[in-house]
């Protein structure tokens, strides 16, 4: 069966996230000042061919794990459907 | 209120995603070979000082469009909580 992970990578957060406040910094210029803080990850959509929702779980767990995310800097969740 | 909105920008469907391509060779590579399709966007928090639900919405959608993401390449989806 083919189930699409949906994992999404974010900076921790206790660091400090420049990309995030360069783009609160454009948005305040663009006149949206309701805006109090911005956070920037990424979002990884994985197609797995597995036997089971779990199994699917497990090996997008280990490709994040392996490659995805960099576990210093960043934390990551997972959806599979 | 405070409300926090999740926005996910992604590739068009149609388009080529190079960086998704490489990040599925670099999981074969690993040993990771149930994974056939791997397409890679952003993800963006925003924290919004907002009267509703429905308000945060407007603001959310206001930023994608002006300034995260670009129509002709990209499209987002929104999720207030």
């Amino acid at each position: 069966m083919m189930f699409t992970a949906e994992i999404t990578v974010m900076p921790l957060k206790g660091l400090l996230d420049p990309q995030g406040k360069a783009v609160m910094g454009g948005l305040n210029n663009l006149g949206i000042n309701t805006v109090n803080d911005v956070r920037i990850g990424k979002h990884i959509q994985l197609r797995i061919e597995a036997q089971s929702k779990e199994e699917a779980d497990v090996i997008a767990n280990d490709a994040a794990k392996k490659l995805l995310a960099n576990p210093v800097m960043e934390q990551f969740y997972i959806n599979i459907n």
